[in-house]
């Protein structure tokens, strides 16, 4: 047509995961939570739904920000809310990132990472991990163009994580900002909220669809020193988090004991998933995350993953051309896990 | 500290109209619709809550698709979901708009649409309404750099509309897209829907905030021609919805009566304004919005905003330089817009 910016039309566009809306799938495909959240969030959500909704929401969030914050341990002003980690991501990218820019990247990682750069007529600059999912340290090199990186941490697909003092030498490299996303932190021994403390460049993105089992509420938020708060604030979306959402987001973080029992229970799956994979015979490295990435050079894993949507079970299958091409399990219920490892090891059985 | 695009650290960012959260104010100033929103709404999104909010909501909104399609006698394909009708016009802004090239839009209108450009790193172009609140046929001037033009209608802070004869020669004229921002259609005599059919160029924007109550809930959407939605989908966060939203708008957009029940009384309460503002010695164009624009040349304004947040009422005061000044106040309740006139009588009879 012509009328687009041609980055536009160019593109292909981000495909989220498969979102089947009804149908009974067991949903091991995009790292939602397979329990239900903090009964506190619903509560929260009705009592506010009963004040009613004609009014505009608070454009900033100021109760979350003082609630998440003191659960942090920093100030409400180091706190932006977003209408999910893709909405920081994306503000953070408009707010950095020029045209014809560089964004730099890992990969293997989250894929939307890429299309926001291209979106944004930039140019993402790819970093490969090492085999063994280590950062190479080229991803702290300067360059004059490089204004943004995205690390997740820990990763995607892997759940592997870098050393903190890698991230530290990384940030103090590096001539632009650090924005680490922590979307599976809950899941892992340690997070980076300190660096945030020692460097302005290190900047943090959270979400509550993972940890919180909220992917339905769409609340993530960025945790960054307050001057780069102050700016980014202005480019983001006036009210770009809703009512329902912040009065459930205030609950959600608000009931921490919920997060820990939560991460109990998912380590342990956790735990289980990899051993039996592993006696499967798929590499699978140690995960920090609510999924397990496993590997098995020699045999075609496409057809696993359409095996398993057979017997509607949806999991992740991952191709990185010229890299490595895995699948990628969430960790669900140990109920759900044993449907999908029974149903993959009957599949290897029967295709061996 | 030289991180960000210098158009960001350059700009003062979009200010919202003040959103108290808390004590008792008569909220005339944003434009809320005083009455609460249809039942079916509060119902709906609890019935959604009670199952779970752990999986991401549909991408694309297709329930709400579906049944605003009906409404609007479009079909699915023809509709794009957005978080209010600020992320529409932020995606459109960032699919049609490169850094340096134009967006047009008139003025005085939406001051967001300008901050929407900066942001982008593009320049704005602002047509001058005439005194009269018509629009100069100069909108419609081609030009090269053009890329996109947002129009109000009804317009705010006037409440007046360009009839549809002019808007259908200014998008032929115009080399690209244009936008007729569509938030208080549903308050006016007729709304564009039609001319979207005729021409590709043309797309609506509307917002679930003002005629259905729902400024809370964040919900607007847009309506275009479909091969102009399969590229703007690229743009947005691929899950910009919340799940309770999308339930929320569902039933929103189904309860049709209920919104012309409430239009019927905005109409009579707004007669009733503009028609005492004038006998106070106002100039108040016929508005066809939820809201009426009252100026007064030769007297000061803006101590008529302070005396009645003094008071406990929120109008806005609105000033652009060297073009004009008003006050705008949105239709409440009848005892609510009493309130409001009776003391800008009362400061009148004190202060003349």
């Amino acid at each position: 047509m012509g009328y687009f910016r041609p980055e536009i039309e160019a593109i292909a566009g981000y495909k989220p995961g498969e979102q089947p809306q009804g149908g009974k799938f067991i949903k091991l495909n995009t790292n939602e939570n397979p329990y239900p959240a903090s009964p506190k969030v619903a509560e929260a959500i009705r009592q506010r739904l009963d004040q009613g909704l004609e009014k505009y929401p608070d454009p900033v969030g100021t109760a979350f920000r003082i609630r998440a914050a003191e659960v942090l341990g920093v100030e409400p002003d180091w706190i932006l809310c977003g209408n999910g980690s893709d909405d920081i991501l994306t503000i953070l990218t408009r707010g950095f990132v020029g045209d014809g820019e560089w964004l730099r990247l890992p990969t293997p990682s989250y894929i939307l990472y890429k299309t926001l750069a291209e979106i944004q007529g930039a140019d993402s600059e790819e970093i490969p991990f090492n085999e063994d999912w280590t950062l190479p340290e080229s991803f702290g090199t300067a360059s004059n163009h490089l204004k943004l990186a995205f690390l997740p941490n820990p990763n995607s697909p892997s759940g592997t994580v870098v050393p903190k003092s890698q991230l530290r030498e990384i940030a103090d490299s590096l001539p632009c900002p650090l924005l680490i996303d922590e979307a599976y932190a809950d899941f892992a021994d340690d997070n980076c909220i300190d660096l945030v403390k020692e460097n302005e460049k290190i900047m943090l993105s959270r979400t509550l669809s993972k940890s919180y089992a909220l992917a339905g509420l769409r609340f993530g938020f960025l945790v960054a020193q307050p001057q780069m708060i102050e700016q980014l604030t202005k480019v983001k979306d006036s009210y770009n988090c809703d009512a329902l959402s912040l009065a459930g987001a205030l609950a959600a973080i608000d009931d921490q004991k919920w997060v820990a029992e939560n991460k109990a229970k998912v380590v342990v799956t956790r735990a289980n998933m990899t051993q039996r994979l592993r006696k499967m015979g798929f590499t699978v490295p140690d995960s920090q995350a609510n999924f397990v990435w496993a590997t098995r050079p020699g045999v075609k894993l496409k057809p696993i993953y359409e095996f398993l949507k057979q017997n509607h079970v949806l999991i992740r299958y991952m191709q990185y051309p010229g890299i490595t091409e895995g699948i990628r399990i969430s960790v669900g219920t140990d109920g759900q896990t044993d449907v999908c490892l029974d149903l993959i090891e009957q599949y290897l059985q029967q295709n061996s």
